[in-house]
């Protein structure tokens, strides 16, 4: 046998330049495991129907077994000549066992035992994702019911808008990883199903049973097409543009995390251990984490990016184009994974400042709507009150001075409807706790949302 | 009351270049049905909670009217200076019913009354996206229902590999596109969430009762974040990742109709009203339907990048920028709903060539697998079987003639495990036939899979 | 003569629905005058070529003129019958002088002719374009001129690094808009090169003169490959290409005008005419424009991954795919020229809020790499230097002071190289002043670079 | 001196997480060699200013020399703990040469040093790329000149056009890739500017001669904006554009190839060397080399949107998510240099299949278009010839024959100006001969432009 499987009816050997040009191995072994797992459940099968004998059936496992050994103390060496991990792992397994191993390819091709061993790696990365998706989510629930009276600026167009609670500003964050999370789910319905059984692109004509093995295995699902089973790459296309919404949330995050830390506004510190500083400027203490995740939302995008051209117009079935699917995919679960882990552990190393958050919501006249609401309660049409209270801001503006400190008489020389009590809703604590219903930022809502939350992440 | 709702603090009017940049009345009065439903129930709930008078209520559903009678005639002019089609028509309202269409904004702002438009009128237009991506796909199930027992080559790489059934071609395509039927149910659950409530960005300080109008509305959940809901765009860039797949399956359909309808191939030929000529070459009939499709993937997938760029970094709540997220999200609406209506229709006028298919697959040694398969079952190990294969093959190809062509004792050279029983392998139909098992190309698996289908898509 | 001019060998005619979704003229009648340009050009060397003869030369110039008016008067129809721009006039030219119409056609395509279209209007919109950078980058250098003794804070991590000069940190986009100039001019080159004479694919049996139309045409160079002229995009994609970076510098700008007009910088304001209001909170002035733009990046980054995407694997030479090559095209083009337009004018409407600039400055000590510098030149390796200005700084963070405010002694404790001298590299001015050399802050400096590009620009 | 060269004014050092999260050791140790070549330069410039003793100089220049030779034996160990490629080095040097290698940062910073290192770098891997690409058009250029009379239809919208000229076909990719090399020059002129100088962001006190290191560096010109210097990534945005269209470019020839390569087409065919085969169909021979080339296109247009979303928003100056510039812009130069260079060796095997590829011309009507010309000459406008020739190719196509194999007196019938020498028209060798100006596809133009640039690239 030569050293290619397919080298039968070839007149020259494949170039070395070919071989690195066209090798996976440097970066498919590490799903290893995930071709071991698919090999025994394939080789379960075929013996229980009858297409491979009890003798080979316990040389595999054996054979396996000894192979998992190899790895785990790192004694296999991967081949480039073997192009991938399917091969070095099967020559591994004749080298080993004999006829058995040879025996083991029987019923599949590679372009279903690789797509078996991507999805079920995955299935393994969406679920590690999730997990530390709720991880995140609790540092910031957590973070959010601590600070749910804290009030700052809620801003609009980075102007200041209304006041808002800090907690109610972090829990919009655990929205969007609640959404994120939702997403990976559906995401993992659409891995969990077997393509092996497609063989090449059309089946076998030996007698497998997909169900055996696709039970051995967990899957949810088979795929009901070999065609579309070998050449479907939707998984990790989904994958990947959940991923990248989930970068996006990061980014934002992050975006704000630099701007909170920027003197000028001063609203948060991040703790030393996640900061660095510069090689010319003794000062600086600089938010290194939040700025690459920031700037790795565009690795992911990128590799979304990427992915969606490489299958644009490939015809059916299986294209050696497929096996660039792999890098981008690898790069996306490695970035996320790590950054959702970093980002939970610099989450519960924030230092919240009160004080400057507060100091910031009397900058920009923050509860001009509460005064325009007040208006309204008092019979004025909205559109009017509006036009009231925005004369009044620059009559404030002008004297330098916030609403609340305007004189009664001042104040009602723009409405006669403005009274004494009008003074309780123009403090900032005034505005939050008005805003109480489902939603709102009032402290009693954003508490009863972070419970909510924790008790649904614990 | 100044023309626009926000001037009184203004000390100049924006600028006219800057409404020309900024407006948004040149797109967005598409949303005038959803704008218009939105209204009424949040005006509808302002009254059952006591904010709004019954008079009110009843002046703004009699105004409302009116406007949608004026939208059918065409006799509302749309204008500039009022920015949107919000201002749009709360300003016809008002100037129909007066003071109680200045009330209609108490309680919301324009940031959660342009998320709740969004949100409606994309939820019907996913509906409609899925009534399509059924229809198409009931369109090929029809066909491959016809063509179960049509043998044509089945390509890896665009190599011959082995025989398949061209109405098992075609169920590959009712797989993907069941996936995207499945991502656009699975996207409409995070679309039909109601932000109305959230009013600018942290609630209201109005009593309202946000369950009842996400009751009159349909919408199945509230979100529960005031901040989050107002910068939320999520779901716009999932519907928009999930038409990206949904192109790029019609863009693999696409290519493969191209080629074959290349005279080379000859597989298949569009009808006649589904083409186009040349204003030089007389001869040509040219598939542009097809072409086109495989090039709008390219707008689809411009769009989802350009919303994902527009999000990265954004700071909460709401920007400007988010004015940005509407005319890509129509234009893949669009795409989408033209593309899918006309690729159904043009489906149906699928001229399919059974002889040149059949002719195709006796060129590239397809059943050379069978032969290996053969020799498998005779007691040789698939490794091995491989390489016998594969030089009987090259001696095949230095011949110029196909396996089946070979003498027995030619065949037997190779390995004399082969009897006179392997030509009954090496047919095409033979070929075909052995593959049957779940999601093989056996026409009888392909009638049972497109019978499923058509039961479900009935 | 049928509707189609293509249409003799067809059995039906195409459907509406394909009429509308293959049509062009919506949008490729806005390439009217570079088709009548061209056709122009093209008649003229026919005629000199001898394949027109006069009297079809004077008959096609008087056509073009009268259909220059009808366009001109709005009395021209476009039909969708007639798919495109290019057959709408020629048609319409038939129409007026009959057969010398028919003739025109001949030696060329519509695959050369629409390729020429865009390339000779791209052109005139790349020549308006460059003009429109150099009037942003004019008022640009104007205000650094104006402000180049302000002092501000240089961020690196948008923490406070060293004082630079307000007028220094708007060269900065002087430059970058100075390198998409650049681009501009570079893909101008390649814009500049015709396509005509191609015809089809493969050029033409009429003796054609192609250096004839060139020169009437203006075009630098001409396409020397027949198949590369009707199937190169390049010229779009690199456009696009170029006009991301331009929009990315902008994004740039735009995000710092934000934080700069947020009240907690408060460095800067912008003229109410680029500004919007809130239709709920009275008191907001939001910097829409800036928004918008930030937002706009991504629009044009997705038109140039669509156009990548179009391009993707298309087999040569023209396929249907290309007509996609036009929308993306088209709104970049608007979209640039529409914002620079825009953001010079908003350049020119800034106020500058010098104190508030200065006032950060003294918030993060800016000068710790002044004093680092101080100590170098007294002997102390620069790695030695560094680690003692750290600890003075860490010092007076815990003291709450600037290093300014430190005592001399206090100071000394950290190296006995500090001496009384010291107090004058640590002054805003004085580390501004001291950075004088090419490409440096200092106010001389940043006068000279203001001056060079004012000169340049004139 | 502590471990962290800022670690002065930190509580805690840096956790682990963090350091693998920020450090670039790992892949930005590949600048090793510009970063040395960069600081020897520095030091060379400091001591010719008088800022740098001799004696300093010359310690430097033999540490450096040290270190190359450690990292050519590979005796230097890379630490994380030092985080990146610039810390390694100078640390390294420290330990060699003790307090000259501390001064040797003196009027520098890591934000320009890095900002050095990559365009030195990136400038050298232009200057490589651009030999690859000139080798690749030299490979394509002499197989054209070898074919210029082999006669293949011309293809538009895949259907049959008209006959060109394999040579004149592969011409077109040699103009491609011309207009490649012609952005690849231009890129370098923007990649060729010394940013060294302006040290982390505001330029220096120490009196540097930025003309001195530049011309010892080879740099064209110098950056003129401190700020702009270090936060300046357009030259790798710009690379990495150039780059996707010149691998569009090359999923388009690798679409042809492999089209040409199926067996239907069967136009050409793949040396042995870069093809593989099948594990499981041993018949298969795939064109594996074109198809990952084809998928490629994929990974590099992702880097370009990758690096576009990294910079959109960013404020200046250096923030930490320009770090994630490095990886993005090796992996694209990489993935270029090796797909060119296996692109030349692969040019260099293809047989071609002149005897298919002349059938293939008689498939489809090919001159029907030079029919029309031949009626047009003999007097009928060009509109009304294209008709009669459209009923003629309908006719023929109906009796299934070409219309060079209609009786003279059938021909007549569709117009009587038709005479006994239009069949010398009617052959693909008549036609081909007929286009005989400038880029047109005569055999004897395609001689002409293949030496045309055989001589350029010589």
């Amino acid at each position: 046998m030569s050293n290619k499987t397919w080298s039968g009816r070839f007149d020259e050997p494949v170039s070395e330049l070919v071989k690195q040009y066209t090798g996976s191995i440097d970066f498919d072994k590490r799903l290893a495991q995930a071709d071991i797992q698919g090999s025994l459940a394939h080789a379960q099968m075929l013996h229980e129907a009858g297409i491979l004998s009890a003798q080979d059936w316990a040389d595999i496992r054996r054979g396996m077994a000894e192979i998992q050994d190899d790895i785990a103390s790192g004694s296999l060496q991967w081949s480039l000549d073997l192009e991938d991990v399917h091969m070095n792992i099967e020559r591994r397994l004749t080298d080993k066992i004999g006829d058995a191993g040879k025996r083991l390819h029987t019923g599949r091709s590679r372009n279903d035992q690789v797509a078996t061993d991507i999805r079920l790696w995955l299935r393994g990365e969406i679920d590690l994702i999730r997990n530390l998706i709720r991880d995140l989510q609790t540092a910031l629930a957590e973070l959010a019911a601590q600070h749910a009276d804290a009030v700052m600026p809620g801003f609009t167009h980075l102007q200041v808008a209304q006041p808002v609670s800090f907690g109610h500003h972090l829990l919009a964050y655990v929205e969007m990883l609640g959404r994120d999370d939702e997403r990976m789910a559906d995401c993992r319905k659409r891995v969990n199903r077997m393509p092996l059984g497609a063989a090449a692109l059309a089946g076998t004509t030996f007698p497998i049973q997909r169900e055996t093995t696709a039970k051995l295995l967990d899957f949810e699902q088979i795929c009901q097409n070999s065609l579309d089973a070998v050449s479907d790459r939707d998984f990790a296309i989904e994958f990947t543009a959940a991923a990248s919404l989930l970068m996006i949330h990061l980014s934002r995050l992050s975006e704000e995390l630099i701007v909170w830390m920027s003197p000028r506004f001063g609203f948060i510190d991040l703790a030393d251990r996640f900061c660095t500083g510069s090689s010319i400027m003794p000062q600086k203490k600089n938010p290194d984490v939040p700025e690459l995740v920031r700037g790795k939302s565009g690795r992911v995008i990128g590799h979304l990016t990427g992915l969606l051209v490489l299958m644009k117009s490939q015809p059916l079935a299986y294209n050696k184009d497929n096996q660039e699917d792999k890098e981008p995919l690898f790069d996306t679960v490695d970035t996320v994974r790590d950054t959702l882990r970093i980002y939970a552990d610099m989450m519960r190393g924030v230092t919240v400042k009160r004080e400057n958050m507060r100091a910031a919501v009397l900058q920009g006249f923050a509860t001009a709507t509460d005064l325009a609401d007040y208006l309204v309660k008092k019979g004025l049409p909205f559109r009017d009150s509006h036009e009231v209270v925005a004369r009044a801001v620059r009559h404030a503006e002008q004297q330098g001075c916030d609403l609340a400190d305007l004189a009664l008489e001042t104040l009602q020389s723009f409405s006669d409807l403005i009274a004494e009590d009008v003074f309780a809703v123009l403090t900032p604590e005034g505005s939050l706790n008005a805003r109480n219903h489902l939603g709102g930022t009032a402290p009693e809502q954003v508490r009863a949302q972070a419970a909510r939350w924790l008790a649904q992440l614990a």
